[in-house]
């Protein structure tokens, strides 16, 4: 198995079947600007996740393909969403929908990407019961999100933040919907209650070594490589991994320098750049790594219970691409 | 039967049941944002709309509570995201959310109390093709309403708008949700094909009645009857029906006096005044009272097919009531 093939192989189908929760009607603005983001591109590795989760189990997985609609829908109006609150300016190497739309269309289009997502999964040929639990833990999940995204926010404001409610807040803003589509997947394909649990710890900790690892993409890479400003994590003083190490660790002239420029809007890239060296230098990089890699290895631990197949091959090659990817 | 004795019955029994959807949470901020629309009052004639309905196809209005819970958590969830677009800063006679709570935390808190109505609905102890009816008009709904919002911002950019570009606006943004209520309460209620759609009907009517009339109280009321920005209306250039015909209307100096000041964010008091004088010099006030009184002569003919009841003398009574209120 190849995972890069396979991934491009379910993506295509994938793709080609949200396109009808992602129409082209009037008014044009609205609909332009919720097509922007799903549109420019995008890994799908959430609808991925519930696909092969799906296979996992012996599932067929276009049976799962609205329930990945809807969590790629989920995905992209978060991001609509957060982009305004975080006032990013770019995303996928395009402008954010804010930025391109204004705002008041953007509120409107992660609107209507969320109700989108539910229509989504309200597509799903499962029976009532089946249904209902997809649909309440989907519902947990957006206010997870929701509640993650509150929580990141309110850590920028703060001095320091440990690494518990740092988890915490990971655990809600990415690892939530990876657990849900790990679970969610297994229910459709028809798992058995070990299997299902199986996937959802798989699917958090992939969350969890996915969201460190990106932290740390986002110190190591260029505006071209990621699509996203560099350097705004450090002058918006974003609590990641890495930073809630260093500010654990530095005393002294590194205190001061963190101080001074982690969380300064107005910070010079010189100074952003000493951070970034600091980060290193405190050995925080390094420690990020390494909470990765247990992360990769608590979601291997966790499928030992599911049965040989490719698609198991294909969930252990993905936690390992989580943590080898540059972008 | 007395329509405000019935309305505040059941309001009762509704505000004590939707209140499992509103928990205080942490984090504290997302929460206590999502609660305060909600604990700040409200008719809640939706809720009652959809209970009315239920029972007058011999339902029992019970039932309908968690249907109910949905449109009104629905209804909330676009107020809050409506008053950042709109920049409002009043709402209920309180701050509105994003003036209280910050913006980020009004984004959060729509998308806190949307994702709630899912949940509501839910919990509607319907059969799965009853449910899968609800949920699809329930998302049709939200998103007639994005696009109804959209539209109302884009009109207020614009010079001139027809009638009937005025009344498809209004049908999505506010008419959705009424008609949805009906239909929906009815659907639950086990009324016959016949039945629920002259409560669609009805719901409609009520809908474009209400908020013809909302429009024409915007133009006639205090801030403290209302407990909106007055004025802003004529600032922003809010194309209610009475603007549409009085824009229509207008000629000479009338013309001059509405380029001048209508959607003028800077107009002074005293122009804002002059304008609300020609809205009812020009019959403009009056025709907007008129075309009211057409739709609840609709919305009275639509039910005409119900058997006889106090339900249905209730759903006469709210319609009366609904060009009668005085706020």
């Amino acid at each position: 198995m190849d995972l890069q093939n396979e991934l491009l192989k379910r993506s295509t189908v994938f793709n080609t079947y949200w396109q009808q929760y992602l129409p082209l009607k009037k008014p044009t603005m609205l609909y332009e600007a919720s097509q922007h983001l799903p549109f420019a591109g995008g890994k799908r590795i959430r609808p991925f996740l519930a696909m092969i989760s799906c296979e996992s189990v012996a599932g067929d997985a276009q049976k799962a393909l609205p329930f990945a609609a809807g969590l790629e829908l989920i995905h992209n109006f978060t991001l609509v969403h957060d982009d305004i609150m975080d006032r990013s300016q770019l995303r996928r190497n395009l402008p954010a929908v804010h930025v391109k739309f204004g705002e008041q269309a953007a509120i409107l289009a992660g609107d209507l990407l969320f109700a989108k997502s539910f229509e989504a999964i309200l597509n799903t040929a499962v029976d009532f019961s089946i249904f209902k639990q997809l649909q309440q833990d989907f519902i947990n999940c957006v206010i997870a999100i929701c509640e993650g995204q509150q929580l990141d926010m309110e850590f920028e404001q703060r001095k320091t933040v440990t690494e518990q409610e740092y988890l915490e807040m990971i655990s809600k803003k990415t690892g939530a919907l990876f657990e849900l589509a790990g679970k969610g997947g297994g229910l459709i394909g028809g798992g058995n209650p070990q299997e299902v649990a199986a996937l959802k710890t798989y699917g958090m900790a992939l969350g969890f070594a996915f969201q460190i690892w990106d932290d740390y993409l986002d110190m190591s890479s260029t505006t071209t490589t990621l699509g996203k400003d560099i350097g705004n994590d450090i002058r918006n003083g974003k609590k990641t991994l890495i930073a809630v190490h260093s500010l654990s660790q530095a005393s002294g002239k590194h205190k001061k320098l963190l101080d001074d420029v982690f969380g300064n809007r107005t910070a010079s890239d010189h100074d952003v750049m000493s951070v970034y060296g600091l980060f290193r230098e405190l050995g925080s990089v390094e420690y990020a790594q390494q909470r990765t890699l247990q992360y990769v290895n608590e979601a291997k631990a966790a499928i030992t219970v599911l049965p040989q197949s490719d698609a198991k091959e294909l969930l252990y090659q993905l936690i390992e691409y989580t943590v080898q990817r540059e972008k």
